[in-house]
């Protein structure tokens, strides 16, 4: 009997046009507005940030935008992405339930992020932009943008957290290697960096500090574009290649996904494997639980507020509508994850609002204990955003066992994690910390959420 | 117009048996023989360190040796492996050259290495064992067995050459995420490993003294076999399905390479890939050029000897013929690579004697340098093994622009560099020492090789 079951597309089957939620939802999203009018925002607003084929996707209700041949191109370098049935890991556990996982550590960057970083590098160039700057949490992001550059001629400039950029060196030598630039931010580069420093000189960092930062270096450079890894409505778009994968692949395994579950931290990856589907369910299709799920630690779902707030520390963006825990938050330093942000994706946090999709937060120490199992069965070694979604996918095959009834889970696993074996190492040798959340902290940064006309 | 060419076999397409060279060999290989008696050694001789069935592979005269089923399921974990013409490579290079690349790095450890490391951990398991001990240099080998003793259920002991141990912590998390034990190399639990201390406290350590470790533990416990990485002729036969693989791919692009390339340190990447053609050459099929690429600090078939010599520096291993710099020959420590072993497969040696293979010492920084073209091209970050391939198929790709002569050249990227980006690092802030080789150290070494009387 064989024990690996892989389901692998041919490359034809990549997907020839990203799919859009917006089309299929059953209310609007909340508009983004002017931080300074209170009123929504147009095109010209965002115009300084990014290029108008990316501010036209932001905003699109199409339920179909065709994916450019040149991005479909460099997608074939690793694409259509593996999806396994985990048969060991069933054994292990030994649970009624089937268990799916798309894999898509297997890009060159480790994780699905040059899904959307390939497309964004892609629309810069024919636009004419020269550079771009972003910022990174663990540096999935700031590599796959770094490869995305270097694909297509690009000078990438990457403003790192520093507690990762400390943590992670080799993410930093990656960035490098691939021909960009990364900094520790808070950094002494930006006025955003400097007015933190000045205040908290020991800050471990934020990615909303960081986002400051490279949000400033476009705003103040005409040659200079942004460019952000998650959270808005483009990126989520160029994600559900996943997704769309991922349904042709569970049909050649004649079966379908009682629940799906993904990790959340800014919610491009959970989003580019679960809207697909929960799309198809709004369209009359076939009723899917979809699980986001993210770290006690930043628990952004499960404790924020829906409100509208600032993407970043410093308040160079405008106000979307998402579940926060405040945009001065500053989440533990402690955490192994990259799940580090304040804020979700809008149209997560709309979904979640809706009852499309449930969220829920767990602890590290029993996401990488979840990591180890799956790696000792399954082979690979999950990136420690992932092993969120292994530890809850992990819960339910259990639950499943317990109830005595057989369900259909999928998860998407992410990317691998070689570049955080360190974690794994503080985990394996006991050290890793894992504390209860500081409520009066978290409830002190939902305070000073700004009050918004439109509310 | 496509730049991304990737050949992709279906799953049934994985080979169902290794291709056994010595078959097809113009003479036979020299005996191996046993240090005392200087006669050729039986199987008995080596039972206590590994199981009978891979003694019979060791030996074995048939061309085709069957894979296991439950081998040939694990593979299917990332085989058939992906084959790529190197477009953006060849552009950037502005060659007449079609550029092909293996990519070993798919599978979970990173390389090539679980090849062999499944199927020695298979028919250990199938006899019983439940103990195995091995080095490693890199860690590249220690995480693959690592990982295939999780699938088997075999516990794995690995001695890591020290300086690799302090280069690599994450490789040593990695083992140990596996459920491995790591211990650094030369340690104090062996008495091969106490010796070496006595009289060299400060050893960097070298694959010679970790394999003396690993050999003395199988020889000292009956509950214990031990396991190699490369060098022995099961080893490569196990690493053929690559090669076999390639033949079927070159097919697909209608075309066949008249230039082999691959490193070797050990040499199983380079004849996993190698030898299924120059076996086809063998048995009067088309002409190839076949090259090893070793490191300039550790230039076995350029500087070494033809000779009988341990495999080891404890002087417990049987002798082999093969070209050696010398048993007692400690490469030096600054070289980023884990091509770092005083000998090199008997198999390669014999073929480099009879002309079939030419080899080749290329210095560490040309090869990083050649690491970061290819990053910066098709993508995907070379260990710094593979490096060594890299440098030697640009160098022959820009003699055919200088020609002006198209060839095809294949190579084996046999991993990727996830784990050493932190050579990566140290060749990009220009810190990475590369010298010119201390002769007189190479020939002392040589001056100390056994004298055996059927030379």
């Amino acid at each position: 009997m064989s024990e690996t079951v892989k389901y692998l597309l041919p490359e034809e089957k990549i997907p020839v046009s990203w799919y859009n939620i917006a089309a299929d939802l059953p209310e609007p999203l909340a508009p983004v507005l002017h931080p300074g009018t209170g009123q929504p925002i147009g095109p010209d607003d965002l115009a300084p940030l990014f290029p108008m084929a990316l501010i036209g996707q932001e905003v699109s209700a199409e339920r179909e935008i065709e994916i450019p041949e040149p991005v479909r191109d460099v997608y074939r370098m690793w694409r259509p992405a593996p999806l396994y049935r985990a048969r060991r890991l069933e054994q292990a556990l030994d649970t009624p339930a089937r268990v799916y996982y798309k894999y898509e550590g297997v890009s060159p960057a480790g994780s699905h992020k040059p899904n959307t970083a390939v497309a964004q590098a892609f629309y810069n160039r024919e636009e004419g932009v020269t550079k771009i700057s972003t910022e990174t949490g663990a540096g999935q992001w700031g590599s796959s943008l770094a490869f995305a550059g270097a694909l297509f001629g690009i000078d990438v400039s990457v403003f790192m957290v520093k507690v990762s950029f400390n943590q992670k060196p080799y993410r930093r030598a990656m960035m490098e290697t691939y021909g960009a630039r990364c900094v520790a931010s808070p950094s002494e580069e930006t006025e955003s960096g400097r007015a933190v420093l000045a205040e908290h000189p020991d800050t471990p960092g934020s990615l909303g500090i960081a986002i400051s930062e490279a949000v400033e270096v476009a705003a103040k450079n005409d040659d200079t574009k942004y460019s952000l890894g998650s959270v808005l409505n483009h990126v989520l778009l160029h994600q559900s290649v996943i997704g769309q994968e991922a349904i042709e692949q569970m049909a050649m395994a004649d079966d379908y996904p009682d629940i799906v579950i993904g990790c959340a931290g800014g919610g491009s990856n959970f989003a580019g494997l679960a809207f697909p589907f929960i799309g198809a369910k709004l369209r009359g299709g076939t009723a899917v639980r979809a699980i986001a799920v993210e770290p006690a630690a930043c628990p952004t779902l499960t404790r924020g507020k829906f409100a509208y707030d600032f993407g970043d520390t410093g308040h160079l963006t405008p106000l979307v509508r998402m579940h926060t825990l405040g945009s001065t938050f500053v989440p533990p330093g402690f955490h192994a994850g990259g799940l580090r942000y304040h804020g979700m994706a809008p149209l997560v946090s709309h979904l979640v609002e809706l009852g499309e999709i449930e969220a829920r937060a767990v602890h590290q120490n029993p996401c990488f204990a979840a990591g180890l199992e799956f790696a000792r069965t399954e082979g690979i070694i999950p990136a420690p955003e992932a092993t969120h979604a292994v530890r809850v996918t992990i819960d339910e095959a259990l639950k499943c066992k317990e109830e005595g009834v057989s369900r259909t889970i999928l998860f998407n696993l992410s990317g691998h994690g070689h570049f955080d074996m360190a974690a794994y190492d503080a985990y394996l040798s006991g050290n890793l910390e894992d504390k209860d959340y500081d409520h009066a902290e978290l409830d002190s940064a939902l305070a000073a959420l700004p009050a918004v006309a439109a509310e």
